[in-house]
C-alpha cells in the first residue's frame, strides 16, 4: 500500500518533535517534509538522534511550496497567529490540514482577538474548521479538510465534564476545573521562569480564571449542551515533563451514587479507543498515561455535599496535542483510529 | 542566659530531623536528647552529617526516663497512636510538650477512632490539649502544657479559608480545598508507592473526601465559626520534596472585589510574623516558602461566578510541622515568636 | 503470518513491564503469557493501564507448565538466583530463552558465587549460554537456545571501551568507568534509600570497585581481547527514572587524534542499527536515548595527557535490559533486528 | 556590638540571593545595600518573599556611590569581566571586597584572557588578590583587602585532591576529576538548554577538558605543590538544583591502605570547621551537604590498580560560592569562622 505523505510544519518544538516521533512509527504514513526555525541545513534525525533509524529528512526553514510539493497531509505545529497565515495556502492546494495552534479553535473571532491579541486573518476557513475532539466530533472530523486540534487543557477538561453535563446530572454553572500541567506544555523556549532551577522543587497556580483555554472549554461545552456554559478554571505548573491531571468539581442536580455515575460515564465512552473510565475506588495517575494517547478518568460522588469529583489524566503532548492530531489524521484518512498510537 | 533544654523524641523521620536542624540553630535552646529507631548506638550528627558543627548527641532507642532527666521541653515526633502512650509521662513529670502526631488534635475521640482506627488512650490530656495554630489560638498556646501541633494540610487550609469565613464573606458550606503536597509529607518510609521511580514524573489525587485531615479542618473551622462546617478536601501527591500548595474555592455570600478581599485578609493577619498576604495580581509559589515557616497566600475574586480562590503555600516540614512546633515552643516559653525560624 | 508466542516471566518489575510494552507493539509476536508476584487474579492491562488496547492477558503467579503451554519463546525477568531454577525447565521443553537476570552471564561459577552469594545451580546450561551483546556476539546469538542478556552498566561500558581496546589504541589496564544510572536500575522495590525524598535532589557514588557488574565487564573485555583485563568501575545514582551515562577514561598506547579515534569507532560500528558514534564536538545526553534501544557515544582525545574520554548513553531499561532482550529475540528468531524497537 | 554594614552587588542571581539569605541571618552583620538588574524600584524582600522578616531594603540598579556610602564590606556577585570594572572603586574607597566572579582568581592574565575572552582590566589589584580557599590560604585571607572567591568546581576538586598530592602519595600528573553539578551552577538565566524540560530526566557531560575552571584548579594545585600540575576535568550537568559531587581518580605513588589514606586526610583537615572526612566505608551524598557550607569527602584505595578514588560533595551555592564568601568575610573581619553558616 502506498503510504500517505505527511509534512510537519514546525517540527522542532515539543509537539512537533512528538508528531515526527509518532508519525515515523506509523504503519501507513511517511514523513516527507519537516520544517523548523533552524538557520542552517540540518537533518531532523540530527536534531533528535533517536529518529535516526526512522527518518532521513532535512529540517529546513519553512517553505509553503516545498510543503505542498512533498506532502499530501499537513500538520501545523506553529505558534498561535502564525498558523492562520499559512493554512489557507495548503487548503487551497487541496491538502488536508490538522492545525495544532489555537487559530481555528474559537468560532467567535472577537473572543479569539481578546485572548490572542490579534485579529483573525482567515475567517473563511475558521467557519469550516472542525474542532478535533474525536469523542465529540468524530463524524465531522471524518469529512473535514481543516481540523483545529484541541488545546491540552480543554481535552482533559471537556472529556471529564461533558458526560455528566450532557446527561443533566451536573449543574452547568457549577464546573470548577483545577488543572495541573507538566512543563512541556509551555513549549521549548528560553524563558527565565522556565529555567530548571525555577520550576524544579516548586509549584504554582497561574492565570487564575484568565487562561486562553477557558473560552475554548466554554465554547465546546456550550455547543454540545446548546446552552451557555462557563467554567471556573485554574491551571498550575507541575515540576515534571509530560502530563495534565485535571481535578474537576461539579455540583449534582440529582441524587446519584458513585457507581451510577461511573456507569453513566462508561456507557458514554463505550467503544472509545482512547478513553478509560476507571472502576470505583481507582484514580488515574499521570504515569498511567505518559507517552500514550489515553485519557484516563476516575470519579467519586460526595453525597453529603451534592458534589462529584472527576479526575482526568492525559499526556499533554499526546492526547493533548500530537497524539490527538494523529488520531484526527487517522479518522480523516480512513485509517484505523489507533494506528501508530499507544 | 541559661538555654532551655529540649528533647526530640523521634528524631530520625523527616519532621524530627527538621526539628533538630531548627533547634540546633535556635539561640535560646539546647538540644539535649534525641531518640530514634536505631538499634545501634549512633550519634545524631552521624545520621545527619550537616549537624556536626551544631550538636554532639547520641540518638538512642527511646527511654522516657532519659528524656525526662535530660529535657525541660519535649517534642514528640512519633507515629500516630504512639504519642498518646508517652505524652502523659512527660506531662506528669512537669514537662511542656508539643506533640506533632495527630493524637491530641481531634477533640471527639469517636472521630479519632474512626480515622485512626484505634481507641484514644489518654482522654484526660486530650481534653486540655491546645490546637497549636498560633494565628488562631495564640493566647491558649501561651498557657498550654500540651500543644497538639496541627497537621500539614490543615495548616494551609485553615489559614486560607478562615478569615473570609469568619467575616461572613464565604458560604460556610462551599469550601473546596484542592491540596497538593510534596513527598516528605508521607514520611521517611520504605514503601513501593513512594519509590522514586513511582513518584517522579507522575502526579495523582488520593483519598478523595476521606483523608484523616478532613475532620481536623472541619473541627477547627467549626470551633471558630461556632457552627458546623464541613469542607470538600482532595489531596494530591507532588513530585517534589517539600511544600503544600492549597487552591481553595469558596462561594461568596456577598459582593466583594479582589482588592477588598485582600484588604480583609491583610487586616486579619496584621502583625502575624509568619503569614503573608500578597498584593493583587501576585500568587505564592512553593519556592517562596521552602525552608521557611511562612504561609504565603494570594487571592482572587471571580465576580461572575460569585466565587473566590485563595491559594496558600507552606513548607509542609516547617509551617506544616517542625517550624510551627518551634513557633509553639517559642510562645509557650516566652521567647520571641520568630526566634530560630526563617 | 503466524505470530511468535512469547511469555514474560516476571512482568511487573520495571524491566518486565518494559518488555511487555515493547512486545505488545512488536509486529511479529504476540504476548501470550505473563506472570508476576500478584496474589490475586489480575490482568496485566489493569496493572499497567496503558496496555489496555494492546493486550488482554492475566498476570498470574508463576507456573512453569502454563508458561510452557502458552509460549514458544520465554523471557525471564526474574531476580538473580531465581532464573537458574526455572530456565532449565523451558530449555528442556524446547523453548528459546532470554534471561535478563545475571544468572547466565558469568562463565566462572566461583566468581558468580562471590558476587551473588549463592552457588550456581545450572552449570550445564551456563556453559552454553551466549552473552547477548549483539554488537559482539551476533552470530552466536543467532544460534543460541539460551541468551544471557547483559547487565545495564556492562552494556554501556563494553560498547564504549571495546573498539579502542580491540584496535590496540588503549592500554587494557587503564580503563576507568565513571557510570551514572537512573533509579529504575535499582528495581521496583520498597526500600527506604529509594524513597523519592531520599533520591530526589541528591546524588551519590556507591559500591566503589565492588559492583557485581565489574566481573561481567572484565570477563567480556578479556574474552574479546584474549588477555586479562580488569577495569576500575564507580557507579552513581542519578535522580531520574531512565538512563545510564558512562564517562570512560582510557590511557592511549599510541598517538591518535579525536578525528581518527572517532573514525575508528565509526568503522567498528558500521552497519550497527543501535549504536551511534557522534561527530567530533558532539556528546550524547540521556534524553537522546530515552525510550530507545540506542547506545549513543561521543569521544575526545586529550593529547597532552595521552588519554581519551568516551561518553556512552543508553536507556537502562531498553538497550540496558528489555530493549536488548527484544533485539536478541529478533536475532534468535530471524526477524529484522530493529523490529518492534525504537 | 555594632554590626558590620555589608553590601551585595548583584543580589538577584542564585549566588547573590543565597548571600543575602545567609547574611540576613548572620549575627554580626547587617545587609545595608543590594543591587540588581531590576529596572523598577523594588524591595529585595519582594523579589524573595522569604526574606521579609529579615531585611527591608531596596534592590536598585547598581551605583558605586551608593554602595560605598552604605557599606563597609562589599560582595561582588557579578558576571565575569564586570567585577574587575568596579572592584577598584571599592578598594580605593577603603572597603574590603570579596569577589565571587572569576576576575581575580587567575594570576596569569594571559590565561584569563584565553578562557574568558577579554583582556584583564585591573592588573594592579589582580596581583594582590588572595584566592579565598580558607583551608589553604587562611592567613593570607585574614589580611586581604580583596579576596577572589573560588569557583564551585575548583573548591570540591582542590579540597579532594590536595592532601594526597601534598603528602606525595598521588602522582601529580594522574588526577582525573569527574564532576557533576546541579543546575543553579549555570546561573539564573533564560536559555533554551536550561529549560526545565531539557534538563529534567536527562544528564550530560560538557566542555570536556576545556572548562574555564581547569586553569584555576591547575594554578592552585601547582602553587601549593610548587610544581606544574595539570588535571583532567570533565563536568556534567545533574537534574537537581544544588550540589557538586566530584569523583576524583588518582594514581598512587606509593602503597597505602584506605585506612591510612583516610588517616592522612583527617590529619590534614584536623580542626577545619567545614571539611568532613568520612570513616572507611562511608561516602558523601549531595543531600548531606545541601544548604550547608561543608565539603564532605569519602576515600577508597584500589590496591590492585594502584589507584585511589576521592569523592567530595559540596553545595555549589554555599561552599562553592556564597557560603565560602561569608566564610571569607568572617575571616577577614575577625568573626568566628562559622558565624552565620550552617
Amino acid at each position: 500500500m502506498k503510504k500517505l505523505k505527511v509534512g510537519v510544519v514546525g517540527a522542532t518544538g515539543y509537539t512537533g518533535e512528538e508528531l515526527v516521533r509518532l508519525l515515523s512509527n506509523h504503519p501507513k504514513v511517511e514523513v516527507t517534509y519537516t520544517s523548523g526555525k533552524e538557520d542552517r541545513e540540518v537533518k531532523i534525525q540530527d536534531i533528535f538522534p533517536y529518529l535516526r533509524n526512522k527518518v532521513d529528512l532535512e529540517c529546513k526553514a519553512f517553505s509553503a511550496e516545498d510543503t505542498i510539493e512533498k506532502s499530501d497531509f499537513v500538520f501545523l505545529s506553529l505558534p498561535h497567529t502564525v498558523s492562520m497565515q499559512v493554512a489557507p495556502l495548503f487548503l487551497k492546494a487541496g491538502k488536508k490540514v490538522v492545525d495544532i495552534s489555537a487559530d481555528y479553535r474559537l468560532k467567535d473571532e472577537k473572543i479569539y482577538e481578546k485572548f490572542y491579541r490579534v485579529g483573525h486573518r482567515d475567517l473563511p476557513n475558521l467557519k469550516h474548521a472542525v474542532y478535533g475532539l474525536p469523542e465529540v466530533n468524530r463524524e465531522k472530523i471524518r469529512h473535514a479538510k481543516l481540523v483545529a486540534n484541541p488545546g491540552c487543557y480543554p481535552t482533559g477538561a471537556i472529556l471529564g465534564a461533558l458526560p455528566g453535563l450532557k446527561q443533566g446530572v451536573f449543574h452547568p454553572e457549577s464546573v470548577v476545573i483545577d488543572a495541573k500541567s507538566g512543563v512541556t506544555g509551555a513549549g521549548r523556549k528560553a524563558e527565565k521562569s522556565l529555567n530548571f532551577s525555577e520550576v524544579n522543587e516548586s509549584f504554582k497556580a497561574y492565570k487564575l480564571f484568565e487562561h486562553q483555554h477557558v473560552p475554548e472549554i466554554d465554547q465546546e461545552l456550550s455547543r454540545v449542551l446548546r446552552k451557555n456554559v462557563s467554567v471556573v478554571f485554574v491551571p498550575h505548573l507541575l515540576p515534571l515533563n509530560r502530563g495534565i491531571l485535571s481535578t474537576i468539581y461539579v455540583g449534582l442536580k440529582k441524587k446519584i451514587t458513585t457507581e451510577e455515575l461511573i456507569g453513566l460515564y462508561k456507557k458514554f465512552y463505550a467503544g472509545e479507543p482512547f478513553v478509560k473510565v476507571y472502576d470505583n475506588g481507582l484514580l488515574p495517575e499521570l504515569k498511567h498515561v505518559a507517552n500514550t494517547n489515553f485519557c484516563d478518568m476516575g470519579l467519586r460522588v460526595n453525597p453529603g455535599k451534592k458534589l462529584a469529583v472527576i479526575v482526568t489524566a492525559i499526556d499533554n503532548l499526546d492526547k493533548g496535542a500530537a497524539g490527538q492530531a494523529v488520531q484526527n489524521m487517522n479518522i480523516m484518512s480512513g485509517f484505523a483510529e489507533t494506528d501508530g498510537l499507544f
